[in-house]
């Protein structure tokens, strides 16, 4: 393993995102890591658009979240995006949110994505490009 | 372990679920596995307004999806969902989703939830009224 | 106006997409009016994804929606989709949303699209492919 | 007519928000115009769970929505939303969305909702609780 990178956003609950209990909805803070993922991938250019104009797709395979305080309307949170380099052709993601006032840990969520080529067949390398990045990168 | 209970559900991909690549995004899966859940609950009583009409709540506390196989615009998925008895104050599901025409398996849903009452207190044991249920239950 | 195309779909109101009081949030019928659109699109081959292979985009311009009753957890929804032909260069539809039980009208979906090439410059003629298509079309 | 009220929100595009051709999805207007209508009606006493605790509740009936210039996954949106007075029982809200950064119009969303008692019986005159608030209001 490399080592990994880092980046954090900053994401406010929205009205629609709270169920009749005034709680977020479980299944939003999927799209709330995506939203963390993406803006680290942007920033160091594996961002999915990125990938996929190299040819290729990373779906991801698993994902586990692990739910340890509620947010309500009204509540920002704050995510801490982390990429873990994988000695396997994998990308793996942690990322912790928290809510920004309180500074209490909201929720974990961890992903792996693999690499398809275009046509969705499965890669047991990293794609060449992806390669070249990794060994590039600045890693922290 | 008392047993566990089943059911099935089918679920049309929606057109508005795909994304650019025809794909359904992976965070429609938690929606798609609730829709399972909530089914076989309200079939056995235990669905989220029952459990809060007795005082309590339900939050979702662990979540993992693991993706197979992707799903398209104009397919169906067929969902099986089981819950498992626990012999601690959870409930657990598991949710298996399947390609309706093609039969492959799409993805695995499981989720444990734990009780609370309306206050957001967790509770080490069953509420008397679910207690009472795991014991009137025909398990499977 | 050569006149008009009509398409059905039946579509079960999900679990997530009903509030705290049990009734579906209204901005959920705008997925619901694009499925039943894009039903209709893919019979006579005027959806997204062929208008986009023949070189343009028909991004929506004007979308009305009149709320009649509400829809909630349990009920199905019948859409009646009506294509009307426009002699202006634009794609209009109406939807009428019915419940299936009651047959009360729930809502109805009006919507007006534009056509732009790939760069997103409004067309204010019919785009060749589509004039062809309103020639050959076998309106009702 | 009294007058009207104004509140401004600014609300970021999430990366799952835009569409395969990185266009913001129509539909999710509906949720931007929400969430400026709540932040709005929050500020006054006027949101739906203050309507709620009194008794009431504000459906919307009709919705209207145009589209001038698209989104993409990185802008920023500005939403002035107007809360306007009606002789009728009615709240019309008119929301107008500019992009943060080019200052131009995006999409306009108009809305009217009645009041309904908790049955769903619509009010023909304004509630009491409600009437007193628009005496007491300081419009602009």
């Amino acid at each position: 393993m490399k080592g990994r990178l880092t980046h954090t956003v900053e994401i406010p609950v929205r009205f629609n995102e709270v169920d009749a209990l005034g709680i977020v909805w479980h299944g939003h803070y999927l799209q709330y890591a995506e939203e963390a993922r993406e803006a680290l991938a942007v920033m160091h250019q594996i961002n999915y658009l990125h990938i996929h104009e190299n040819g290729y797709m990373v779906p991801i395979v698993k994902m586990e979240v692990d739910h340890k305080s509620p947010l309500t309307y009204g509540d920002t949170m704050i995510i801490e995006a982390v990429y873990l380099d994988s000695p396997a052709a994998k990308m793996i993601f942690e990322c912790s949110i928290y809510n920004k006032a309180t500074k209490a840990l909201v929720a974990t969520v961890k992903s792996i994505q693999v690499f398809t080529d275009l046509k969705g067949n499965l890669q047991l390398t990293y794609p060449d490009f992806f390669q070249q990045w990794r060994e590039e990168t600045d890693w922290e």
